[in-house]
């Protein structure tokens, strides 16, 4: 697997290739989780994976106050306040839609202005897919709402709150994660947020167990996913 | 792929194995939807799908009242009162989950019976799934937790009102499927019905559609699941 660094805008990313040259192969956007940033194990597992199984390649970019990029004093401020709550044992929830929906409203177009610069490089120019979860969902749900290049999205572990309106406008195929025993987002807005997305084809997979314990099979779906979709 | 024909206390069976003889092979046991039997079409393409992809070998039997059996009055009444129900507009669920509830009891032995029976031949001692949705969730379910020999199972298009209990003391991992849309099963009554589901391992796939409109993709997740668990 080849790895390359770029910067875009002050934005730093990373992409994960092949050896092998060869133009028009499906490229997955890989965003990351919330706390976690572009070369987190998670982000490089499924790179790995949809480069060496399914010859794709795959790209990622931190997040707005994630990995190497400054926070704003309302990022510090919201991140305690969604610690002390977590501390004192109450749902975080509320404050952790809203602040991820702000951090979206910034990634969307740097998302966008990441795919036309790699767009306008022949290796790139055959079709997309989108893998994110948590923070990765918030910002992807608008982001293929708006971006008709994304051909094919697994999204998951997020609710209706902020995100029911993008979500209706979603046309492609949509493959989405539910942890049966969330502790952060509650069923019935992830099972909502699943119901509002407007997509022909979409297939939701609940599995029982925490947010952050989404069960290895389901990076082999997303494979096959990926691969019905995007070849 | 070879198929061979059996009778076991005057109930008809069939029975599908690849051509080539090999013993200790998986055995995947196909349970019917209701109003269909053991070669209807549904039944064959899996039969055929885990035979010639997976090299197991797959066995079906009519239910009760299904296929060649005899309905009894008490059948034909019950038929003739979900029908009247589906045609003057209204919901069935409570009929069609009773009366398949009374068809399960009969069904459960008998399949023991006749894994008894396949285990006593050397060439089917190897582990067992079970695969069946609607009426073949309704006769899995009970036959699951009664049955250690059944190692992993794919169910689906039921709900909770006849089968919770059972469902309950299911321990061994299982693929649910939820039609989003199903006409007959109330969402909320399928979505209990994973809830009530005993195993630690246990994945739900739901789409859009109605009760017969399962998509073509859940056949390969199928596949995927069974050689998770039986290989």
């Amino acid at each position: 697997m080849r790895e390359r660094h770029f910067s875009l805008g002050g934005i730093d990313g990373v992409l994960w290739t092949p050896a092998a040259d060869s133009t028009g192969r499906p490229l997955i956007l890989l965003g990351h989780g919330g706390g976690q940033h572009k070369n987190a194990p998670g982000v490089l597992a499924r790179a790995r994976r949809y480069v060496a199984s399914c010859d794709f390649a795959a790209a990622a970019i931190d997040a707005p106050a994630h990995g190497d990029r400054q926070k704003t004093e309302h990022d510090e401020r919201s991140i305690a306040a969604i610690r002390a709550q977590i501390a004192a044992g109450e749902s975080a929830w509320s404050q952790v839609a809203d602040y991820n929906a702000g951090l979206a409203a910034q990634a969307v177009p740097e998302w966008r202005a990441m795919l036309d610069a790699l767009q306008g490089l022949d290796e790139f120019g055959g079709p997309v897919g989108y893998w994110g979860v948590s923070l990765g969902t918030t910002i992807g749900i608008p982001l293929a709402a708006a971006e008709p290049r994304i051909f094919a999205a697994v999204f998951g572990l997020a609710g209706e709150e902020t995100l029911a309106a993008a979500a209706a406008r979603i046309t492609c195929p949509v493959e989405f994660l539910l942890q049966w025993d969330d502790e952060l987002v509650p069923r019935a807005s992830g099972l909502a947020l699943f119901d509002a997305l407007g997509s022909r084809e979409k297939t939701l997979h609940a599995n029982p167990g925490r947010h952050g314990e989404v069960p290895r099979f389901e990076v082999d779906s997303s494979e096959a996913f990926f691969r019905r979709h995007l070849r």
